[in-house]
């Protein structure tokens, strides 16, 4: 059976404010989304982060995005390529500098927010996150959904890829997320998260929307952090997952 | 005798506004400080300072500053140290990943505007700078005012160092600049700043204020490159420099 | 014969950044477009702005924007309506209290770049600016795209409108913008956009990109600030329609 | 019995973050110091608040600060005085389009964090913030500590000034307020601060950090919304002040 991975967004801070139980959640997961300063993460942030994911052996990606802490990257934006790409470069640099310093590296990339959602199916912007990548480093795993015009073209790129699943979030038939705008897109109780959690882990299979069992498959699973019960929940979904024989492991 | 090294700030321009001719001076200096986005300097510029700067063989700097576009980095700010270190490693690791995109790296870091100027008497800042030069490379060479703080903590951080001065700027019989609020501080005739280049490198001796010749070491000459005339002066300092046998050579 | 009035963007540096120049267009233009600080404008560059309209009696405008400094508000941005609503007020709140203290007001409110582009055709955006607009003053005028939803919506609710058009830009035969992508969307022959300004200031017509004359109506014309030759091209099509009897006038 | 004022600092989130539970504290304070977006505060949550305060009677006060996000208005900062002054009209400005839409208007100014303290001694930044409110409103109240410079110079500027005290800090002898890096500085204890709230409202006296009685003149009490119970706290101390017979009224 392949090992699986946990991944969920920290650092998500900016200054003064404080989102994500970063402590805590290191304890849980096996690769850290950090955010790079340019929808959250201070820099001081990043360092802590950077230090505390070192410690507990947790893998370190750049969740890049858009410019824009008033939206929380959050606010689709029609960036041209050429600014995107060395954007989503200049965010990796960042972060590098404080995984190095705390005796990591950058592992992964993951797209964060509107920017995420953009580029499943967005030529060109998925075309200049690639680029950004490729920018900083030519063989720098990045992490998404399955299907995504990114994953895509960032394999025909050469870089490594790893698809993801989110075990609180509504599938259709065909294997896409049910869109945060329909009802139930969202699954809030936690029994069923931890279940799919462990469906998806050990099987590739989820319940869509419909009620059919469909294969997504997924070398992560995302767990959220920034809701509250998240460090909880998260908890719950690891636990669950190694009782049952499933070997949790950072997928890079 | 020694060489010098001439180094301008480069790339401060933001978005839609430019400032410096980086083509035109990138033919003239040996070494970039290039912004870094903190009071100038968006990524995508940042790319093409770096490439440019690259096919020249100019040696690229990071021109660490304080978090402000409104002020353009010039008005003091009490950073707390522990935020200041991790900014700077932030800005020098962004740079990073454009320095080796272009197939060159971060050869040196010098810090702009009013952090430049705090840093020569502050202590506290002056060790938040040089951590943060610590986290992201603790061999990168740092360039500075002689006998400010911050070259003295670098030394001692075992940094290697370098120091310049200005043709541009009066200087008391001490050797300190003469402070911008006076008459006088900064010298607008081109022919007496080309001669007191020359005298700068070649004797490492300049004229001060009170009309004293005082000695005033500096491996390095900062010429300006935001002032109207700014490539034409920079131009005729350097053929000055080589048709008096100066060897201008690049500090690292 | 109705007047014209000349409208012209303006205030658009950000710092140590200039972009327009500002004192000699407030010497030509009846209407100031004036950057409130979310894609260009610094609140001393709008203070100062205002006191220079103020004396020569030009209309102030608030040119509404995009937060997006790094873009200068030419980003299409997905802003949730109530957030969009509220900056949009926002800017005009902070416009005004210069315009009040240099003896005027804010005369009205033009959006600015992506964000006037797309209240042309995105139903959601363009009331939310409305709404916006209503927050700061239910009687402000505004100043658009004929046919735009935003000159539409705005109308509905009550508010003065005014239409604009652009004597340097190619027009279809349905009388919408030749969209900048195309070649020859922009014009820059000099005398050509002097005698379109005349046709269109005295006869309210243009002549298409296919050659055809249409009817073209607008009680503005803008002139674009921030190209080299701007303020001198703004001089002659002042000169022109004067000396042709047009009577030029701000809109309000 | 003068009647005592209770302000608090409100709308402190900005964007995805939340840090003051405003709705709550509008239920208990009778001035809202509302953040402008340059230390926190986006244009909707501005709006919000404003609202809110409206409904309630809550007098609406601009909490103006350095632009400073990402340190959250606490790093002092050398900002020019005309760039100051223009900031906090700007400030204004913008709060003044909510409190108006909500059917109030912007009773008073405080500046916010490092200004506030900066603004006590610094007599070039304590004018400029009086400049910038005099811009925006020539009768408009200020708030700040008794003999600040700020107060001095607002009142010879002919502004009408209120000053205000902390029950959870300490004061010196002098009656100044302990720095906040000498240990003892803040106040934990709740029942204590209730207290020294009574003896501030009551008689104008609280106890020295020594053990001293001394005169604490004060129109309005500062109480703090960001900590943890703040809530509570400030519902404890107006709970005491009306039931020890202090009324407890806005101070405009």
């Amino acid at each position: 059976m392949t090992p699986i991975d946990l991944n969920a967004d920290l650092g998500e801070g900016f200054g003064r404010w404080r989102l994500t139980d970063d402590e805590q959640l290191l304890s849980v997961v096996t690769s850290a989304n950090v955010a790079c300063g340019f929808h959250a993460g201070d820099a001081a942030t990043m360092r802590r982060v950077c230090e505390l994911a070192a410690e507990r052996g947790v893998r370190i990606g750049a969740q890049v995005s858009y410019r824009d802490l008033a939206g929380f990257g959050r606010r689709a934006m029609d960036v041209p390529p050429d600014e995107l790409a060395a954007e989503v470069a200049y965010q990796i640099g960042a972060l590098e500098v404080f995984a190095r310093a705390a005796g990591a590296c950058v592992s992964y990339v993951k797209p964060h927010g509107a920017l995420y959602n953009r580029v499943v199916h967005d030529e060109e912007q998925a075309a200049a996150v690639v680029e950004g990548v490729l920018l900083a480093d030519a063989a720098l795993p990045v992490l998404g959904l399955p299907s995504s015009r990114f994953l895509k073209l960032a394999e025909q790129a050469g870089l490594p890829t790893a698809t993801e699943a989110f075990a609180d979030r509504a599938y259709t038939e065909q294997g896409t997320l049910v869109p945060r705008s329909q009802a139930d897109a969202v699954i809030t109780d936690a029994e069923t998260v931890v279940e799919r959690s462990l469906g998806l882990a050990r099987f590739g299979m989820v319940t869509s929307h419909s009620g059919a069992r469909i294969p997504v498959r997924a070398r992560s699973l995302c767990l959220h952090g920034d809701t509250p019960g998240a460090v909880d929940l998260a908890r719950r979904v690891r636990a669950r997952l190694e009782s049952s024989g499933v070997h949790v492991k950072a997928f890079v």
